[in-house]
């Protein structure tokens, strides 16, 4: 692809929305067919027809990527928390938390879930990244019980509960054979950890 | 020092027990003082008058040093599965998992435990180093309870939450006001965690 080419592509996208997602779309392909170790930024751009400066008003990185969602996940977790009745005990703010975390995941989405996933389960790094993104949710999902008069130990194990649903639910999402949505996961797990703590 | 006297005391070492303890006293000072990433193996080992060879016979590299307890500490979880009765629910195998896991942390290695986890506090990579080990247990506990016949999602959600209730009771037992044993604070959490998933 031509210089010119490359620079009209990168004035078009100034105009153009999804140019996140187009950049994010990219990535993932790459990451899929060299290895994320084996792509760079630049690369991802000019994939596109895009130019690494567009990358980079996106993205601080190409890890960050795969990471974009983490706000907008932790935002849902903590609306859930808010719009739990006030007398709600600790799991049942935590369920509504969920609730408002799955809306995020369609089945649409399930497809690219699924490659993201499998960049993931191939780099090391990339699954401590997701681990503490999860750790921290689990932080200020505690954080955010506790503003609603729960005691700072209940606060942290449902909290810690609820990510660990989360977790368990999504990663069952992801498998080649599931047809279920995530919303019928996360019920499915969050029922079977309780009934666990019942026996 | 001269070279001889640390080859002396390098040579004194085979005979002697616990240089890896002492190892480790030495380098979680040096870790406490100059900082986890400013110390040398090298260093380690001369600050007690030991050889780098020494040092690399008892770890693998620096950070080892603050994980060295990982195989035995998943060690205790696996035994303490083992001889959970055959009938026991698999939250009642958790528990005596917990149980012989906690053993190894009697009070007199309190002080000890709090000065590595200050190390770890102050490093990112350190915390999610520990962040793997802990998954790592979590992922060994749920094979060995699915080994006893509990379903895999079962397995998953009593594992985690074992591991949970260990790392909350942890970080409890090192706070600085803290008298309570392991003991006590594991089966203090368990119980919230039981009681929670109650109401």
């Amino acid at each position: 692809m031509s210089v010119a080419v490359i620079t009209r592509l990168g004035r078009m996208t100034r105009w153009e929305p999804g140019t996140a997602k187009r950049l994010q779309e990219a990535a993932l392909e790459l990451f899929a067919t060299r290895g994320f170790e084996q792509t760079t930024a630049t690369e991802i751009a000019q994939s596109v027809g895009l130019t690494e400066r567009t990358f980079f008003r996106h993205f601080s990185d190409k890890r960050e990527v795969l990471f974009q969602g983490q706000q907008q996940l932790t935002e849902a977790f903590l609306a859930g928390v808010q719009s739990a009745p006030e007398d709600a005990s600790p799991m049942a703010v935590v369920a509504s938390a969920l609730r408002a975390a799955t809306a995020l995941f369609p089945d649409e989405r399930r497809s690219h879930s699924r490659r993201r996933q499998s960049v993931i389960d191939q780099n090391p790094a990339l699954q401590e990244r997701e681990r503490h993104k999860l750790a921290s949710i689990a932080t200020l999902l505690a954080d955010a019980l506790r503003e609603r008069g729960v005691d700072e130990l209940a606060a942290t194990l449902a909290a810690e509960s609820g990510v660990t649903v989360f977790r368990t639910a999504f990663a069952r999402w992801l498998r080649e054979d599931e047809q279920r949505s995530l919303t019928d996961l996360v019920d499915e797990v969050l029922h079977e950890l309780l009934a666990l703590a019942r026996h």
